[in-house]
């Protein structure tokens, strides 16, 4: 069973997210509908990253098998040209990978990266409008990497976690790397934050994008992320940042 | 009179272009009529450069004159805040200047900046989906420049403005500079075409940017340029490119 994988990108905005869900516009729903259509049985995929709705990706990637038969049945660029026909104009799939049999895209990654995007204008950026959350407060940008040093390294994460999603379930994770930096897109400034780590719980990039953002305003010391790292309870972090700041970047194997 | 202008940045998909027509939804209709709910009388604004329908800006100027008492009623950043509240939210007032007593957007100018996107690519780039052009076959850049290289100068641009704009109004105008260069936009690729020159006429630069495409493309050789300036008639040049790929990036006084 030969297996491949896909690598996509999507505006999160019109979809409810990455999971498939019955009758509902999601990004696996349209995938695994177009690869039903060419292969005329129901194929099912694996994601490196379940993005909630409204959170955009990069650098997604899904893995399915394929038979030896229905493999040799299309080159890479016309299944890409085929599935990129039968989904959704705000997805798009970018390369058709070759991995070795058996791969999975979520259980082989070894570090997934999110770019969140903050606007720190008292108006919208151009380009970046959907893509960013605006602040239109001055954040501390030193402020922010003080409080983000807290969260480096393997911690249990609850605190982090949307509650119902870590009931009975592990919450340690290890947070590789938080950068966060000025960076200019298409001629305007934004304030991108780069984390990177093996993997993620729900909605945590968004739980930790918050929590900076209150030390950014000033609302909260750099030292309080340390304290809601240790509470291990959800109530103690900041408002999870809106969905469209986020971009799922890109996973590493 | 104090004279006032304003750095605007539009999305130029919801507008029917910058100029202001009865009925129709535009930036200057948007950003007259916020001015005469400030300013409780019609304020004339004069622009740096009216885009067509469709055709983005990241730093239109406009101007406009005050009296000394209207000048005093509201700081630069309050003046910026109420613009933005009572203007459609796809447009943004980015800075407020102060340039000398009857400095006109328009005829101070010295040098305008356009800026063209085309995604080269199988399918649609993720941020720049709705500010760029998509080509799927591939182009020869070094051959675009060849072809690009005819415009530089002052020269009868007759060929590349809208024909009815043309008809008993000089032609001649001077492009400084055509550059055509691989991008890197939020981790995709893309071509910019950037096209400064002292001014421009009607739809100019797209029908430059159509004719260098043409090129591009393999279907015309790059002398040809020459040859379409030469003929003074729009039918000689390439088709115009589309509208969401331009950016009017900058003005220089």
């Amino acid at each position: 069973m030969p297996t491949f994988a896909l690598k996509l990108s999507y505006d999160g905005k019109p979809f409810c997210g990455f999971a498939r869900q019955p009758g509902m516009l999601t990004v696996q729903g349209e995938l695994e509908h177009a690869l039903e259509m060419l292969y005329r049985r129901p194929v099912q995929t694996v994601c490196a990253g379940r993005t909630d709705s409204g959170v955009h990706a990069l650098g997604q990637v899904v893995s399915f098998d394929l038979t030896e038969d229905e493999a040799g049945i299309r080159r890479d660029d016309a299944l890409m040209r085929s599935l990129n026909a039968l989904t959704h104009d705000r997805m798009s799939v970018c390369e058709v990978l070759h991995p070795q049999e058996g791969f999975s895209a979520r259980f082989d990654a070894k570090a997934r990266e999110y770019r969140y995007f903050i606007a720190n204008t008292s108006y919208p950026p151009l380009v970046m409008g959907d893509f960013s959350w605006q602040i239109t407060s001055p954040l501390d940008i030193g402020a922010m990497r003080e409080g983000a040093s807290y969260l480096i390294g393997e911690h249990d994460f609850k605190s982090f976690c949307m509650a119902v999603s870590a009931v009975g379930k592990p919450t340690c994770r290890n947070v590789i790397s938080i950068d966060i930096d000025p960076v200019e897109v298409m001629g305007q400034q934004l304030i991108c934050i780069k984390v990177v780590g093996s993997s993620f719980l729900h909605s945590m990039v968004r739980t930790i994008v918050g929590t900076l953002v209150a030390v950014g305003r000033g609302k909260r010391k750099p030292e309080w992320v340390g304290e809601v790292l240790e509470a291990r309870r959800r109530e103690a972090a900041g408002e999870n940042a809106p969905a469209q700041g986020l971009i799922f970047w890109e996973v590493r194997y």
